[in-house]
């Protein structure tokens, strides 16, 4: 266990359902093994429901609502993907502000898989080179982002990873963005 | 039972799994009491997963192989939703070849809730006045279409609808659109 996360702060922002459990569970660790805190943010107050590829798996307890979340108390923000999490994110006004205000403080964000389309809809991929899972890879570039088929790219603060398999490098890297802080580059694309 | 679909073969193109399940049977009932000729075409032969919101549902047998279907044979192409239906069509190229070809043909298209995602591959979105489920109208806008929150579109063979609600109003309309045959308007947007 390293400590390079030691009093940080980490949010991980999910929809009520359709999350990919594994995508939440092992960059969730990942923070804790770094001595960082995670805690998990939704729509609502309650439980999330997480699923593994199309099946429901487990439940989660919800820490705080997205809409009384507020940037300057986290380090970091963490994006898991499930085809139908950001499908739902997306459509949350609060969830898309905090994600552009994330971003404007120039706060390191990761999103793995799907979640790149709440990225889209807080219009904060233009000119970013990025990758996610490859079904998304058209919604990207026609929102501006430079799209690339690797396990992991990190850019000024934005980390992004393409699937389940790619997670030892996403948490790695993610947990290196966040233990560095602030990026200009970033603040500068929202 | 009308007869306004008389000899007319309508294709259902759908991925594996993931089909929104009311959005395949309400469609492919109403082609059926105007006198028309559905087929299941998806990527494998055998059956295909259908889903109720984020839960498995029934399964359907397939008619043709998407690979070997030859848009000729068709009158009309139907494309339901289910949110991770079009993710997985999106990457099969023999899936947005077919889709793209249909349209340039200038036959008829009916595509609801998620299902657009396809048509934004098969880039045959730009300029063409459309629907979807609202959580995709951004990628919508920024593939280059003139996207509205209405029941249900017809733009030149293109007929677009929002979610299950608006079924009674896009089979009505595709099953118009299909019997009216190809649209100049359709083929020169492809």
């Amino acid at each position: 266990m390293s400590e390079a996360l030691h009093g940080r702060r980490v949010a991980f922002l999910v929809a009520p359902e359709g999350t990919e459990q594994i995508e939440l569970t092992q960059p969730w660790r990942a923070v804790q093994e770094a001595g960082g805190t995670p805690e998990l943010v939704s729509v609502n107050p309650g439980t999330v429901q997480a699923f593994d590829h199309l099946d429901r798996a487990d439940t989660f307890t919800v820490d705080t609502v997205v809409g009384a979340a507020r940037v300057e108390d986290y380090d970091g923000l963490v994006l898991p993907g499930g085809v139908a999490n950001p499908d739902i994110l997306r459509t949350v006004p609060d969830a898309v502000r905090f994600v552009r205000e994330f971003v404007a403080t120039g706060r390191p964000v990761a999103a793995i898989c799907h979640a790149p389309w709440t990225l889209i809809e807080a219009d904060v991929v233009r000119g970013r080179r990025m990758t996610s899972f490859p079904s998304l890879q058209t919604d990207l570039r026609n929102a501006g982002a430079d799209w690339t088929d690797e396990q992991v790219v990190v850019d000024q603060g934005l980390v992004t990873s393409r699937k389940p398999d790619d997670l030892p490098a996403f948490c790695a890297k993610l947990v290196e963005e966040i233990a560095e802080g602030a990026h200009a580059g970033q603040a500068r694309s929202a």
